[in-house]
Parts: C-alpha cells; sequence; structure tokens
C-alpha cells in the first residue's frame, strides 16, 4: 500500500469523509486513491479560498472536519484568506497539501515554496510527512487535532514521494480529549459577581450560542437579571423561534462604546472582551468601560454547556421558558432597505435554514428583524478577510443535506470567491444567494469620512465597484446556477420563495 | 504631514507612479494621501490575486515597480500566489500592506494575522514602519530594495497609526546598486568552452531574453556552433521578426530529457540549470545529462548584456544577422488546433504586441509556429501558481501604452483569477483574451495517466469542468468585456482581427 492509500484510508476511518479539493500534478497519486478507495465524497472548488472555505462552512454544520486537498504552497496560500476566517471561527479543518517530492525539493523547481512557513500562521498543528510509512500515522494525529475543543486547523504537508512509495500503514483514529471542563472557582466568582452586580454582562461565544447554551444563559437572564450578548462575529448562532432574542456586541465602534458603557462586568463564555474591529484616532481599542472587571467562566477549549449548566446549578436559577418573540413577521414591500430585506428573509426562510451571513454594512441590523424567524442557523463572516460567504453557504449546503442556505451576501466580497457558484452548480446544492448589489465598498465609503475628508475622483476609483456594473445574473449564469434581478423587495420576496422550492442554487441580484 | 502623505511623496519620488491596489479600513489615510498628492495612478482590482499579478505584469513591461495596497494579513494572503510568480520572474514589486495600528495589535482583533510571516517567503526584503517619521525613510529603501538587480519583492507593512499620525518625512530616491559587472574569469572559461567544447549549451533567462541579449547570443551561435535556448518560463522573451527562433527547454520531462541528452556543457546565462518541473517516480531530477558540465557566466543579479558582451569580445565574434524566419504565416483554418491557433496569432498580432501565455499544456508548441510573426513580447507563468495570464495581461496593458495585449488563457487556469476581466473593462484596457476552453484540467488528466491508472469518476469529478459547463461569454459579459465564442480557427481570426482594431478588452471563448 502507498502513502495515498494509507492516508484515505486513515481519514476515512477517523470519521473524515469529505474532501474539498483543488488537485494539482504533486498530488495525483492523492487524487487516485481517493478515486480508488470508496466512501470520500470530494468537492471540486475552482479556487482554493473557495476550497478552504467550504471546508469552514461545512465543519460549522457537519461539526466535524472535512479534509481540504491543496496544490503546493501557493494553491494553500490561495486558500490562506479563509483558513484565517476558520481559525477565527475556531473550526476543525484538515489540510492536506500535495508538495514537491523530498529528494526534489533541493532543486528549487518552479513551484517550491515555504509551504509550512505559510501554514503555521493559520494552523494549529503543521507537520510534513517525509516517509510513506509515518502518514497514516501523521494523518491521524492531524485529525485528533482538528477535533481538539474547539476546533483547530491541522495541516499535513504532503511530499510526492511520501504519496507514492510503498510502506503505507492506515491508522487507527486517536481519541480526542474532551473540552476543558468547568473550573469550580470561575463558577462561584461569575455566580458572585452575577448575585451582587447590578449592571452585569454575560458575552457568549461559541458553543455557549447554540440552543443547549441559550436555553441556560436564559434561565441565568431570568434569575438575575443579567444582560446577554453574543460576540460580534460568531461562527454559528441559533436563531429564531425557541431561540433567545440574542443581539450581538455592535461592530461600529462608537455605537459599541455606547452599548456596553454600562457594563460594570463582563462574564465571558468562550468569548473575548471586546475590542475593536479596528483602531481609530482618538478612540479606544476596549470597547468595553474602563472600570469594568472581566471574569472568565470558559475559554474557548472550555465545555460552555456544562459551565453555563454550573453555573445555574450555583446559583439554583430555576426553569425558564424562552420568551415568545412575537408573530413571524410580513415581507417588506417598495425598495430594499436592510430592515425589509431582514423581514423578508424572516418571512420566507424554510425551518431549518442557514444563513450564510457576509452582508457587510448593509447587514448589521438583520437581527432584530429575524428573531420571529423559523429556528435557523446564523453563520457569520468571523475573521473580517472578506470573501468567506459564498464558500461558507456552499460548503454549509453539503453537510446540511438538505437545509436551506440563504447566503446574504454583499457584493464587493462576493468577487472574492464568486467561483464558488460552480461548485454550488455542480453538486446541485440548495443555496440561493442575495447579492446585496450597490455596486461599491460602502463600508470603506463609511470608513473614509472618519479620515475627515470628501473622497475625490482617485478614492471614490478605490471605492466604487460601477464603471462597469456587475451584472450578477450574467455572472452567475455563466457558471451555470440560475439568477434573476430584483429591484424591489416585493420581486425579491417572490424569487426568494421559488428558490426555496427548487433543488439547486438560484441567485438573486437585488440592486440597493 | 502624516506618515501616509509622507510615504505617498516618497514613492512619487522614487518614480512609482503606478498603485494597484484593494484597500481595506486600516488603509483609509494612505488612500485619502493617493487622493489628495497628485501623480499617482490608482488601479483596483477586485482580488488581491489580480493586485499582485497586475504588478507583476507591470514590472515586465514598465522595467520599473509599480506599488500594491493591500490590506492587513488576509489581503496580502490573497495574493501571494502571483507574488510566488513575480518572485520566479524576478520581478520588483514594492507592496504597501495596511495592517492594524501598534498599540491595537495585542488585542488580536479578528482581522490580525502574521502580516510579516506570510510577506518573507516572497519578499527579497520585508519591514514594518513603526512610526510615522520612519515611514519615508522605509518607503526609500523598499523601492531601492524594489529596483535591484533582477529585480525583488518588498514588502512595506504599514500599522495605520504609522498613516495617521504627524511626523511624516518624506525621503529622497536611494541609490540602485548597477547589476553586477561580467566576471572576467567566468568570461574567459565560457570562451574556452565555447572553443573546445563540441555539444554546448547556452542556456538564457532573464534579461538575455531581451534583444539586445539575442542579438549578442546570435554571434556566439554563428561564430561557435553551439546551440541557445531560454529557460522553460521566463518573464519576458523578446520574439518575432528580427529576434533569434529561440526555443524553450521543454516541460514534459522526458521530452526535456531527451532534448538535452547531448550537450557536454552547459553555459547559464541568469539561469538556471534545467530541473524538473515536478519528480516523477523513476526520472531523474535534473533533465541534463548527468555527465554536462554547468558553467556560471552570470547569476541573476548579473549584467546579462554586458557578460554576452564580454563574451563576443572574448570570442571575436563577428557580426552576425539574425536569420530570417520566413514569411508571416497565414491564419489556421479548421478545426482549433495548437499548432493552427498560434498561426492564427502569428498572422493577426499587431507589431509590438505583448503576448501572457497561460496557455499551460495547450500552447507548448506556439513558439514554433511564431518565430514569423512581428515583432513581439512574450510573457510565461514563471511559477508555475496558476492564475496568473489574466492579471499579467491585464497589468502589461498599463504598462503598455496601448500595445495591444494577447492574453492566451487556459480555462481552468482563468477562473482562478477571472476578476481582472473587470478591471480591463474598468481601465478600457487593449487586451484580447482567448479562452482555451476544454473544459478540463487537461493538464491533470495527463498526469494521471502517469500513475498508470485510468481516473474513475471520482477522479474525473476533480480534473473536469464540465457538468456545468463554464459559459465565457456571459461571465465576461457580466463583467463588462465584450465577448464571442468561436468553434473554428475562422472565427477566431474574424474575432481577433475585430479585437485589435478597438480601444477596450474582447474575449473569444476557443472552445477546443
Amino acid at each position: 500500500m502507498n502513502g495515498a492509500h494509507s492516508l484515505v484510508h486513515t481519514l476515512l476511518k477517523s470519521g473524515v469523509d469529505t474532501c474539498f479539493s483543488n488537485p494539482g500534478t504533486s498530488e495525483m497519486h492523492f487524487v487516485a486513491a481517493l478515486d480508488q478507495v470508496p466512501g470520500m465524497r470530494c468537492v471540486l472548488g475552482l479556487q482554493e479560498n473557495v476550497v478552504t472555505g467550504m471546508a469552514d462552512g461545512y465543519f460549522r454544520i457537519a461539526e466535524k472536519p472535512a479534509c481540504t486537498l491543496l496544490h503546493c504552497g501557493p494553491g494553500l496560500a490561495n486558500g490562506l484568506a479563509n483558513l484565517h476566517n476558520a481559525r477565527r471561527a475556531r473550526s476543525g479543518i484538515v489540510n492536506v497539501v500535495g508538495d514537491q517530492a523530498t529528494y526534489h525539493r533541493p532543486f528549487d523547481a518552479p513551484l517550491t515554496a515555504d509551504t509550512e512557513g505559510w501554514a503555521r500562521p493559520v494552523s494549529a498543528w503543521v507537520r510534513t510527512s517525509t516517509r510513506a510509512e509515518d502518514v497514516g500515522r501523521d494523518a491521524a494525529i492531524a485529525v485528533q487535532a482538528a477535533r481538539t475543543a474547539p476546533g483547530g486547523i491541522a495541516t499535513l504537508v504532503l511530499p510526492s514521494d511520501a504519496s507514492w512509495d510503498e510502506g503505507g500503514l492506515p491508522a487507527d483514529p486517536l481519541p480526542v480529549p474532551p473540552a476543558t471542563a468547568p473550573d469550580p472557582h470561575a463558577v462561584r466568582t461569575a455566580a458572585r459577581v452575577l448575585r451582587e452586580g447590578r449592571n452585569v454582562l454575560l458575552l457568549l461565544g461559541g458553543p455557549a450560542l447554540r440552543e443547549e447554551g441559550q436555553r441556560l444563559a436564559n434561565r441565568i437572564l431570568r434569575a438575575t437579571g443579567a444582560k446577554v450578548l453574543a460576540e460580534g462575529s460568531n461562527a454559528r448562532v441559533a436563531r429564531g423561534r425557541g431561540r433567545m432574542p440574542l443581539e450581538r456586541v455592535p461592530y461600529v465602534a462608537d455605537v459599541a462604546i455606547k452599548a456596553l458603557a454600562g457594563f460594570e462586568h463582563i462574564i465571558l463564555v468562550n468569548a473575548k472582551a471586546p475590542v475593536g474591529f479596528f483602531a481609530y484616532p482618538d478612540k479606544p481599542s476596549r470597547h468595553y468601560s474602563p472600570d469594568a472587571e472581566v471574569h472568565v467562566l470558559t475559554r474557548f477549549e472550555g465545555d460552555a454547556v456544562a459551565a453555563l449548566q454550573a453555573l445555574v446549578d450555583e446559583l439554583g436559577a430555576p426553569d425558564a421558558a424562552i420568551p415568545d418573540p412575537g408573530p413571524r413577521p410580513e415581507p417588506g414591500r417598495g425598495a430594499p432597505t436592510p430592515e425589509g430585506l431582514a423581514r423578508t428573509v424572516a418571512a420566507l426562510m424554510p425551518e431549518g435554514a442557514i444563513v450564510a451571513d457576509e452582508s457587510v454594512s448593509f447587514g448589521r441590523g438583520f437581527y432584530a428583524e429575524t428573531h420571529a424567524a423559523p429556528a435557523h442557523d446564523w453563520l457569520h463572516l468571523t475573521g473580517g478577510a472578506i470573501g468567506d460567504g459564498m464558500p461558507l453557504a456552499t460548503g454549509a449546503a453539503i453537510a446540511g443535506q438538505g437545509r436551506r442556505v440563504i447566503n446574504l451576501q454583499a457584493d464587493g466580497s462576493a468577487m472574492y470567491t464568486v467561483q464558488s457558484l460552480w461548485t454550488q452548480a455542480r453538486e446541485r446544492l440548495p443555496v440561493t444567494t442575495i447579492i446585496l448589489s450597490n455596486r461599491k465598498y460602502q463600508i470603506l465609503i463609511g470608513e473614509y469620512a472618519g479620515v475627515g475628508a470628501n473622497p475625490g475622483p482617485t478614492a471614490m476609483n478605490m471605492l466604487d465597484l460601477g464603471n462597469p456594473d456587475l451584472d450578477w445574473v450574467k455572472i452567475a449564469n455563466g457558471m451555470g446556477v440560475e439568477a434573476a434581478r430584483a429591484t424591489t423587495l416585493e420581486a425579491c420576496a417572490d424569487l426568494l420563495a421559488q428558490s426555496t422550492s427548487r433543488n439547486g442554487p438560484f441567485l438573486i441580484e437585488l440592486v440597493i
């Protein structure tokens, strides 16, 4: 058995059965092994940032890692931005990066690059398997690293000779350590703060934002009067009917500082204390009050649900119903507004939908209008590297096994990984993309105002996307995805409703 | 004056007057400075690998560096693959990468990443300017590094506070060291080998492949009977009437080994001794004979033309005319073949055209049929990281000031950086793209055969681009570029001829 076959066998034994790929010459033996060993679903992406973004979306829904197949250092490099986002989402991914044969590397052939060096900043674990005998063992360790709480990026570099040489040994799965148990001291401290403090914020991140975590957080809120917020950018938030009407820490510095000003205590549950996405002259980096005390209930690797349960027990917080969010919204009408679009989506999304949100500036108020939607999961751009929404939607649809994915997608960001549409068409995925077509980098025009000047033609040349306008219907059709344009919310609602009854993808260009 | 203004002033004083950009929040003060200080042409790319590839194409034609404007670590990461190609082309580029404010970095905000770590593998020079006072000085050093022979990638990381703080000091240009003068010993050795050896190969790379280098190489060839070849992948080769009918070292291992087998001596002129692009089981890494002696006339930083002149003088090689390549080819006819397409391009390209060649497997024989075309420059994919052709064509057109660029472009590679078309439309660039639409990764299907198996459905799912077919006319139209499909060489010739009389871009989808 060669190294490549041992790799496929090990991955499958470890429960990795989906491979997002864009292979090259040095990976041909691995491709052959995937072909010859049954069990791996292989999904092609036409650019590697699509591939890695799909793997991120897949993990967020499937709750287990997929592998990627990437070609040499530059193939990995193309996927780094969405690996950055995946790292911030704390997603588990096993990257398999084919590379030059060990003995060929010193010749510095054109595609030779510092593959490990590029992998390290986004990876929790990096290793190059230099011998076929090691590949199975290393792959099992990679999967273990990817599955270790909260989830990590494991990058296995596979020189082509380690792939084609005989001597491969499939390895058994390695045990995955459980998430860290609650620290009794941290639980008691949090309980004391909640009992005694008046202005307490319970800040939820990671698995605390899933249904069970919210159920417990709701009991704490009812028992103590604390406020509960989600981090600003989250991998996955359970939302809609039956879930808490949670809001997020606002993005805009002034708004966030105002929203957080009153809190004297912040209890972090798999979350970070809120800081600015960027610094601004004369604004603080920390968005919470300098007088606030920050308490850590759980770190990222902690078992958030167990910790919240321990806190509920310590507080003796009684059962409490999640509040009723009121009636389901009606679709919006007339010219597209953020609130109207959010209501339209809330009105028409199917039960169990997944929202992949890269709406950037347009979508900051989407939460408020969608609490009364049917139960759904909401995925955010976690690392700020734009170009994640479409690949996330695609990977989430692969993992979702029929769940409808609604991708709320800014146009400038969409262009980064527009190739995702082709994969959606090939795999006939239930993805409805709503392109928020404002034909500019609106967020940057807003930021430019903060510089204290009006943009002249040179600046606007870098901030607007008009001249020529992108025609999203043609672009989508060109990649095999049906599409239509809407200029009103009524038209958008019609298209959205139609799209959810289809089997495959559909794109709505919503001119805003 | 703030740091950003000092940066723009310094770049302009140093002769950098073109900025390929995709800015973000942390670069707004630099964008404002570009807006307020006249003189910089700013060209927006909708994804950073387009941006860096344009900068590479610009350098190859303009022979001076442009700057890029990239957003934080992930923005740089998106452009690394084409920086890898630019490094292999030995192109000079000044990357300006905006980043978190120095004091904000410790807070690990979502977009914080290891920007320097990602830059280092592709850069000859990396520095973070931590104070506004340092920005001008550092920018002058960056330009010096980019212009130092043969050309290098200089990456200047610009934290936002170094950009917005007052205290900026524009710096004067620093002297650029000349290319290394010929080594008399190397010249004498090469002359002796050429006089005494029988099977001698003069292998040209870098500036040796420009017109003057070829004129001198031709005299050496005439005087000594040596053979002359170009490296396999070159940044820029002067070709067509009045230039040598040079061939390249073949890509395919067996073909290259056969072509090089007879040479007992190889003299390198700004070139590397030929090795395989990849290793293959039971094939050597070196493609030249194990018995051959390799002699270095000049390294990459050497003055190739001066060294060739010194060699001509040492040999006393008389003036010699470049051989006449025969009549200009007629356009091909019927179904598209590589030879027929090459003849069509040779027949119809305008004098002074630039060919940006990312034709991959289809284009291996293009040289043989295009020696008798009008004088033109040919740009190759140098680093093997696909997705370079369209950005190269775009940047070359910016530098070419009206020269027609013909982009011979494989479809799978085109999808990597398809966003380039929009920039071509916005800037109304004279680029004719010929998409070689075979709807598969043909090179990989060829490589798969070497694994010794027929691809089954799982493998073909990763190697073919059909299901659905990409519709290049729609994709191009969607980005504002006129386009048409051709299935015969006659139709291709008609469209190519029409396109060269236009002002703007045009795309031909040639179904092969």
